[in-house]
């Protein structure tokens, strides 16, 4: 692709040869010749005098410091967003072949979309609903009455128990199980467990991607919901009845326990543990590796091996740190008053 | 189901119609007509006026606020317990077919009890034994000489290296890994680590439930050991030669580290971190994010990013929140002193 | 195997029947009359004279409490390094058919190295290179374009993303996902968040072993890498464009955040959480359950929820204990001059 079509894709104005060939895009650390870059963050200006990319991305007022022979210069209103656009453009995607492998197996009265992808060794169970555009990789396991919406991607390994019911555009990566028995049990007179059905399911809404290796637990009763546009990273637990709001983000290793509410737009950190049977309103955020064990009723953020307003624990933090301090003024005061 | 049969079945007394057809369970919230549900929790009284339930179960001396036309009463002595036998009776279970799947491979010298259930894609090794009624969903890996009690359910997905011993009754949700090598190894001269094999195993006794995606190690030498009745959560590590005594529960994302031996009763909340080579006895219960680096002898509640008895945890906990104060009364003191 | 031809192996000097025959190695608690165990650690001592072991080896200048008729002694110069020795001797190890399953499927213009085992269900990409003695075990799902280095182990159920690279030598325990999308997105006006894709690759370098359901996400652009020599314990998530250096260990459920470079032969405690953007110097060594939120730059020990120098941290937790002593000193000096 030569470099003037890519300036028009980003609608932005060449400084240097707009006759160059660009194959892809790259950090400006490494690009190579045939590749475009960006520059925004000026961390970074230091490597503008060696890379090797054939072109790099700048704001309109972008000073570059010298310009160089051999390498262009694109200038565009907001260089990250317009690197974004072009590293979606050259992303190769998701190269699963189309169509239904001869060797899956598809369980009765189960219904495929349109432009169905189904690789190597995919078990679907019974009575399933699989939309449009679906790709679902080699090795999953989909059992009985699960529905999955169109335009989904299943990448491979993951587990989709019966019942559970996930949206259109949703991506599911390798390992995740979907729909695994809640963690109850009734307690019986001589100390042991006695399990409780888990007789609910998951629902997963629209544009939500499941990280690698998580896990969502079926509801006792009812459901589990992960609303539109919710992101987990990996390994996150999800217990059974949790409910997590729209456009809430959760980083990797986090565990949210049983019942527990999230609301819209909050960001959990890594590691982050929220107990069982509370509520944190919307556009809260928690830090990574914070313990929440009371509900959140206000915006903010939070942070603390118990969580708390931020302000509060640094400022805790700060007394902890001069307890030598304080240690040391009640020694004078006390040579002072106890001799 | 009649409500007059229910009812028999729990050994409860009918007010309103005992003819009333019931055909599944429900929470007060969101049962429908055709559901019953159950009322034990102060807290979820409010519900009662607008259930849509066609019963409720009640403790035979519950003062029913206001009886309401079209919903039935069922009184019982414990409404909890009669509601998870109902919950029970209506569970659909396991819906895997009976029978073995046309294309998974089962090893010579296996043997398969009768009644045995095996999905689409399961690879069992060579010389396994199998027992009565379990159940092995869709690509689940099972290595030589892993033998599996009767009446098991192993979830899709889950990988069982070689060797590993599996009671009766046990279930073992998708993703689970048993028996992966322990994280051993001896460092040589030259700063890298030397694997040592782990020639052990791990067993896992009668009644146990594994979550999905736990890790549970194989033994450097003899055993890992899960007892009885031990209940795991999502997402924990067990590592080499650990040891869980029998009902021991252990909630998600908690690792135990080598040859630590747990005793038999004992709680371990969620990401609770024990470490190696230590003991911990019976009946312990251990909160949520807890770290635990040294032996615990008495029985008790434990909390704290270091471990400690859960009434010292908390004094320590209001000292630091006073910390704010005890600066404020120095400076007093300061004040009056060293003018 | 007689005891003569062991202590040929170990360069050992029998004291006792150098004609007993010797089938494994075995614990000192455990091991049975046909097994040989070692003594080093004083501590285990007092199992010697129980022991049902038909040898043990100890040091040269060991002075065993009792010799006993029936148990052999072996001298060496160091008995662990003589008994891990036995151990891997003795190892069964990895048990897989040599061979093709007859139902795995591998991609056009995939080559495959001498000596490979590929067990059943094992589904491999187009354009893959599989080295010399990889063994895949089954129901692994390996996308286009992989490449495998020789001597590789990949255990049941592992899946590796398109287009990773994986050098020789390495262990795959089950359940891990190499290469998945790393967890990138950019916020909408809206509020919801956009996905950027994740274009780079995951390289893990010679030597390397991969704990089970451990997930390593591809970099957004450019490579994560994973150095010589590194070991992985299980459930550990490293995100995308992290860069592991040579022979670094890291325990179970640790993290470490986007786009953080560790240095060669750190040791990293379970369940530690590491933030992105940061790097930690060679030769450092982390806690357990200990929170890395800065770089580190000088090599040694950091502990504490919020990593801080081991001495530090002891010091800082000393004084908290000390606090109620704090407090108590203040009443003394308030009422001597405040009344």
């Amino acid at each position: 692709m030569k470099l003037l079509e890519i300036a028009e894709v980003i609608n932005g104005k060449i400084e240097g040869d707009d006759n160059i060939e660009i194959t892809g895009v790259g950090k400006i650390q490494e690009a190579e010749k045939n590749q475009i870059t960006f520059l925004s963050n000026p961390l970074y200006e230091k490597y503008f005098d060696n890379t090797k990319a054939g072109a790099v991305i700048v704001s309109e007022n972008h000073k570059v410091i010298q310009k160089r022979p051999g390498v262009s210069i694109v200038r565009v209103a907001d260089p990250y967003l317009s690197f974004l656009k072009l590293l979606e453009m050259f992303d190769t995607g998701n190269d699963v072949e189309n169509g239904i492998a001869d060797n899956c197996v598809i369980g009765e009265e189960t219904s495929l979309g349109k432009n169905v992808s189904i690789g190597n060794f995919v078990s679907i169970g019974k009575n399933c609903v699989i939309g449009d555009n679906v790709r679902i990789h080699s090795n999953c396991s989909i059992e009985n009455k699960v529905s999955i919406g169109d335009n989904c991607i299943i990448h491979p390994n993951v587990s989709i128990y019966k019942g559970c019911e996930v949206g259109n555009n949703v991506i599911i990566h390798s390992g995740a199980v979907i729909g695994t028995d809640g963690f109850g049990y009734a307690k019986e007179e001589n100390g042991s467990y006695k399990k409780i059905p888990q007789t609910g399911n998951v629902v997963i809404e629209d544009n939500a991607e499941i990280g690698a290796n998580c896990c969502i637990d079926r509801a006792t009763m009812g459901e589990t919901r992960i609303c539109k546009g919710v992101k987990l990273d990996d390994q996150i637990t999800i217990a059974h009845n949790v409910y997590i709001g729209e456009n809430t983000v959760i980083a990797a290793q986090a565990g949210i326990a049983g019942s527990t509410k999230i609301g819209k737009r909050c960001m959990i950190g890594g590691q982050a543990g929220i107990v069982g049977h509370i509520e944190i309103c919307d556009d809260v955020i928690i830090g990574a590796s914070v313990g929440v064990s009371k509900s959140i009723t206000k915006p903010g953020i939070y942070t603390g091996y118990r969580a708390m307003p931020v302000k509060d624990n640094l400022r805790s933090e700060v007394r902890i740190q001069n307890l030598q301090k304080l240690e040391e003024k009640i020694k004078i005061l006390e040579s002072k008053i106890l001799k």
